[in-house]
């Protein structure tokens, strides 16, 4: 097959640009979330001034979803493709050294060139903590759900709600309006909840993809559980009612941890 | 002996007055220390606006010492004299309504009225949190020190310096200037550093009192044995020295945590 002057000088030019991954750990409490935005800071933006800053080219970068505001990282992945002689470590390096230190970026590789933080992630894990005592806490408060122990939250009652939601499941009941997908089905991997000593819970859920506001929404309704308000049998009928107005409140967001992304 | 009526007014009037020992946690971020300052916000002056909301009158509160700017506190204790009907359990509820989230009062009691929290006090515990990885952490930053780990710091070299400071010394090659005392000479009764993994380095220090900047200039110059700039007989030598200049740099404040005090 022939092959014209043009496409291969689009095959050279393809041949020089370099796809990144990074991974970032971010606390979310001074952000509007990931993604880009009019007029509000956003994690997304950060970085991308960063790279402008570094490679004089604008540099869009693709993560493998959006966190939102308040909420945090400790593996978010992202990528980019940039036509640089920089490293790798160069631009970890100069990341870091850009951004705030409310941001760091973990690591920092070449991948492959269709490699993409989205459409390739395989499954994604959440953290949400919980401290449940009679006071808060003035340390680390930024990074859990203070819920009052008037009535300790019942752990064995948690357990058993959170347990129907393993498997592949519809979790229209726990979507937030304006989830950008193609449908509500999700497959939960690992559904866990363990206490830490000193009231800290910590929630542990893995799935191959979330729903806007799917982890905070199923918290909250776990937390329903745990309290009393309803059963671990009425959290399974309100999963399968597929009706949100059926669900709990949506945790707020600064117990909510991004922990890792598998591919 | 005769008693005057004025001197039995005085006695009724003292009766009323009840001395109140509140404990506190706070993150101290956003402080400049412990004690009140004209144009700063501080500790001391948040809880006292509190304490004259809630009482209408103006209550000075003792602490048992200042902590600086940027310190922290899971265990300061303070005292309050008032001439009041309300409960401690209505004091510890109006003062965690009444300051932000970042001071929340652990514990208010009742407490004989010659109680003084600074001059009462048997002991107090400070820790000090150093993070010594390859990277820092964006989570939990504003809670330790982050040395980057070109070099892993010597932690048994450190142990040894530090078990120096065991016993009664006179402090003055580690005192910050401004201390308000009158001697330089302190007990330390445990002196300790743990690995808690992850590159977080615990130090304990226990003592009958510290001087001004004291636990920060000690840590300064165990950190340069850790990075192999003197040795752990060097730290003896300017534990000697009582000689200020010859000590390392004050370890910055986000890293030291009051933890407790003893009566």
């Amino acid at each position: 097959m022939p092959v014209s002057w043009s496409s291969l000088f689009i095959l050279s030019k393809k041949k020089m640009m370099k796809n990144f991954k990074i991974t970032i750990e971010y606390d979310g409490t001074s952000y509007h979330g990931w993604q880009r935005q009019k007029n509000e800071r956003t994690i997304q933006e950060e970085i991308e001034k960063a790279l402008l800053t570094m490679t004089g080219k604008k540099t869009v970068l693709t993560a493998s979803g959006r966190t939102d505001a308040g909420v945090h990282a400790l593996g978010q992945v992202a990528n980019f493709t940039c036509d640089t002689d920089l490293s790798p470590q160069a631009f970890q390096n100069g990341l870091n050294s850009l951004t705030k230190d409310d941001i760091v970026i973990i690591s920092c590789d070449i991948v492959d060139e269709n490699f993409h933080s989205r459409f390739d992630a395989k499954s994604k894990t959440y953290h949400y903590k919980i401290l449940n005592r009679n006071l808060p806490a003035a340390i680390d408060r930024q990074y859990a759900w203070f819920i009052r122990k008037r009535k300790r939250l019942d752990l064995d009652a948690m357990g058993r709600a959170i347990s129907h939601i393993i498997g592949t499941h519809d979790f229209k009941a726990f979507e937030g309006s304006g989830s950008p997908r193609s449908h509500t089905t999700r497959c939960i991997i690992k559904a866990d909840i363990v206490e830490q000593g000193n009231g800290l819970m910590i929630f542990e859920i893995e799935a191959n993809g979330f729903l806007r506001f799917m982890v905070r929404n199923i918290v909250g309704t776990v937390v329903d559980v745990g309290l009393g308000k309803i059963t671990s049998g009425d959290f399974k009928k309100i999963l399968l009612s597929k009706d949100r107005s059926r669900a709990g409140a949506t945790a707020p967001p600064q117990g909510l941890f991004l922990m890792n992304v598998k591919y």
